[in-house]
C-alpha cells in the first residue's frame, strides 16, 4: 500500500465534528486506534514492532541494535488539526521501507520506523513528549505530574491506557541504538510554494517555547458588580494578547501566538475568577525568545496590577535553536540530487521530534510541499503526487544511508 | 427542617472540583438530584408536587387555582457558582410554608412553592429559561433549538431527561393561576452591607442582555506563520474585551462583562480559526443597553477588519428594565415593618425570574444580606442568622398576603 493509500486508510480516525479536521491526542481512543493500525501495518511489512519505555512505537527491519538508521514521525494532532502533520512521515516511512524490501535491497545496518508519543503536546502541554522523555530532555517525574485539561495526570492516563508510567524516563538503551534519525514532514509554511519545489531538506529549527500566564482576580456577578468594584482577570488577559502581537511585530523573525485562553468559571453572566493563557513564542536566531517573552510578561504584569489582579508566568517548555547535522544534511541533498536535482534547504518555524533527537544523535529532515501553506488546521494539504515524491525521496535517502 | 438545614442537606450536590463552588445545570445529574430532593421535601411537608409543561416544579398547599400566592426561585447555578443563588429562595419557601402550617394558619388562597428551570442560562445561553417559556417571553421553537456547549439541543437534552419538549411554550393554564409572585434571593452586591440591614425589598431590575460575537480568521501554525501573514481572530476578540470595559466605564450605571471566550481549535501551538465571545451588558435606566452594545460592536468590527477577520454579532437574550409592582412592594414593606422596622428598598443589577413574571403578574422580591458582596462565585455567602431572618420574613409576608 502506498503512502497515499495509507493516509486514506486512517482518514476516518479521530475526526473532530466540532472543530473540523482531526483531534488525536496521547492515549485517547483515536490515538489508540492509530497505534494498533500502525502495529498491524508494520507487521504486514515484516517489521518487528515494540513499544519503548516512553510509549514510542518502533518497527524494526533487521535486529534492533546500535548504528540503526531510524525514520518516522508522530500520529497525534493538534485539536482540529490537519491530516498530514505527523502521519505523512509515518506512512512515507512504511511506504519507503516496503519499496526497498520489494526491490530486493538489503540494508547494511538495522533500519527502524518510529512513532513518537504526543509530538504536539496538545493534551499535556509539553510538545515532543515521547522524544523528550526518551532523550531525558524532560524529567520523568515532571512528566508524570503533567495534567490534561480535565486535571488528570499523565501518569494516571498512561496507566489507564495500559502503559507503565513508572518506566518513563531517559532510555539509554533505545537512544544508543539510533545511529541517525531522518524525519519526513509536511511543510507547515509557504517555503516550498515560493521555491516551486516539491521537496526540501531541513536546515534549522527555530528556538521556541510555551509559557502559561495565570491571571487571578475576583469572580463575581456580571450584573451586580459595578465597574469600579471589579478585579476582572479577562482585562489583563486581553492586554497580554495585544502586547504579544505588538512586541513580536517589533522583533525580526519573531512569532508570538495565543491560541488557548481559558477563563474560569467561564459563565456568560460571571466575572471570571481566573484566566489561564498560553503563549507560544519563537524567535529566529539564538537566545532571542526568552527576552521577548520577558518583555511580554512585563506588559502582562503591568496590566494585571492596573486591574488589581495577580499573574504568574510558568515556562512549560523550551527548546533552543537547532541546526541539523551538517554531514547528514549534505548526505540527504547528495542522495536526492540524482533524482530531484538540487534540493533546497529550508529553515522552519515549527518544532519537531527530529530537533529533540538532534541534540543527541545526527538528525535530519525532509519536507514535502503544502500547497495551502496552512498547517495545524483542516486546510493543511499535500497533493498525492507530492506525497508519492516524498515517499520516493525518503526511500532514496534511506537506501543511500544504509548501503 | 429549617432553611439552614435544608441548605446543608444539598451542600454535597453538584460540587465542581475544577472551578470550586457548584455547577448545577438544566437536566444534568446534579440538577436532577435537586429536583428529586425538592419533590421529596415538598411531599414531606404535605405539598402536592407537579411539573408544568416547561419543566418548572410546583408544590401546592391547597387546590391549585387562580389567585394563588406563589413563592420560590431556582436550583440551577452558574458554572462554579455559590450555594445560595437560587437555592436560598427555594429552601426559605419550604421553611416558611412549614412554619405557617405548623402554626395552624390556614391561607385564604392557594399557596405554591415554584422551582424555575435554568434561571442562570448557563447550559443553553438564555437566562430565566423556565419562566420565559412559561410566560411566552421566549418562543418555544427557538428554545427547543438552543444548543449547549456540546452542540446538543435543548429538545434533545430534555427528551433524554424524560421531559417532553413538544409541550414547551406559553402555559396560560399555569400562568393564570399565579395571583402574585414573591421571590426571596440572596443579594448579589453590597447594598445590604452598606445599609447594615439583613433584609430588603426589591425595587427594580436593571435592563440586561447577552450578545455573542463570533470572530473568524484563518487557523494556522503558530511557528511557521509569519506575523505579517496572520489573520488571527484572538486579536479582535482581545480588542472587544478592552472596548467593552472602556465604553462601559464611560456610561453611568453601565456594566459590561466578558466571562466566556472560546478560541477554536484551542491549541497552544495553533493560531485560532474562530473565537466566540459572550458579552453580558446591563445599563441603568430604560433603553440604554442596546446603544452601548452597538458602540462596543462597532469597535469589535473595526478591530476585526484591521486583522482581516470577520465578525458576526447575535443578541442571545434581552430583558428591559423592570420596576416591581408598586402595590405589592408596599404590601411587602408594610408586612415586614412590625417585625423588622423600616425595610430598605433595593434596586438590583442581577436578573431574576421575578422580573420575567413581573411582566405578566404582580411580582416582588425579598433580598437577604450577603456579607461578602460576591455572587456567582464560591465566596457568595449568607450568615445562618440572616438565612433564618429571611425565611421568617418570607413567612410573615406570605401570611400577610394570604390572610
Amino acid at each position: 500500500m502506498s503512502a497515499v493509500s495509507l493516509l486514506a486508510d486512517i482518514a476516518g480516525v479521530g475526526r473532530d465534528p466540532h472543530r473540523g479536521g482531526y483531534s488525536r491526542h496521547a492515549f485517547d481512543a483515536a490515538e489508540g486506534e492509530l497505534r494498533a493500525w500502525f502495529a498491524e501495518e508494520a507487521a504486514r511489512r515484516g517489521l518487528d514492532v515494540e513499544t519503548d519505555r516512553n510509549g514510542n512505537l518502533w518497527a524494526w527491519w533487521g535486529t534492533p541494535g546500535p548504528g540503526a538508521l531510524v525514520t518516522g514521525s508522530h500520529l497525534d494532532s493538534v485539536p482540529g488539526g490537519g491530516a498530514f502533520d505527523g502521519p505523512l512521515g509515518v506512512v512515507s516511512a512504511l511506504d519507503a521501507v516496503k519499496s526497498l524490501r520489494d526491490s530486493g535491497f538489503r540494508p547494511a545496518c538495522p533500519l527502524a520506523v518510529v512513532v513518537f508519543l504526543e509530538e504536539e503536546g496538545s493534551r499535556f502541554g509539553v510538545s515532543c513528549l515521547g522524544s523528550r522523555l526518551l532523550t531525558g530532555d524532560l524529567d520523568a517525574d515532571k512528566a508524570r505530574a503533567l495534567r490534561d485539561p480535565d486535571g488528570v495526570t499523565l501518569a494516571e492516563v498512561a496507566a489507564r491506557a495500559g502503559f507503565d508510567p513508572a518506566s518513563f524516563g531517559r532510555d539509554d538503551a533505545a537512544l544508543s541504538r539510533i545511529g541517525r534519525f531522518i524525519e519526513l514532514h509536511v511543510e507547515q509554511g509557504r517555503g516550498l510554494i515560493d521555491l516551486d519545489a516539491p521537496v526540501a531538506v531541513g536546515s534549522t529549527v527555530i528556538e521556541h517555547g510555551r509559557w502559561r500566564f495565570s491571571f487571578t482576580g475576583q469572580g463575581n456577578h456580571a450584573g451586580a458588580t459595578l465597574i469600579a468594584d471589579r478585579r476582572d482577570p479577562m482585562l489583563p488577559a486581553a492586554s497580554l494578547v495585544a502586547a504579544a502581537r505588538r512586541l513580536a511585530a517589533g522583533v525580526a523573525g519573531a512569532r508570538a501566538t495565543i491560541g488557548r485562553l481559558v477563563p474560569r468559571p467561564g459563565g456568560t453572566n460571571v466575572i471570571a475568577s481566573t484566566v489561564d493563557v498560553w503563549l507560544d513564542a519563537r524567535v529566529a536566531g539564538d537566545g532571542n525568545t526568552r527576552p521577548l517573552v520577558e518583555e511580554i510578561a512585563e506588559a502582562a504584569k503591568l496590566a494585571a496590577a492596573e486591574e488589581g489582579c495577580a499573574v504568574t508566568v510558568t515556562e512549560e517548555s523550551y527548546a533552543g535553536a537547532v541546526a541539523f547535522d551538517a554531514g547528514l544534511r549534505d548526505s540527504l541533498t547528495g542522495a536526492l540530487r540524482p533524482v530531484l536535482g538540487e534540493v533546497p534547504l529550508l529553515p522552519t518555524g515549527a518544532g519537531h521530534d527530529a530537533a529533540i533527537l538532534g541534540g543527541h544523535v545526527p538528525s535530519g529532515m525532509v519536507y514535502v510541499r503544502n500547497p495551502t501553506g496552512i498547517s495545524h488546521a483542516p486546510e493543511e494539504f499535500a497533493e498525492d503526487a507530492d506525497v508519492a515524491r516524498g515517499a520516493a525521496a525518503l526511500a532514496t535517502v534511506l537506501k543511500d544511508l544504509s548501503t
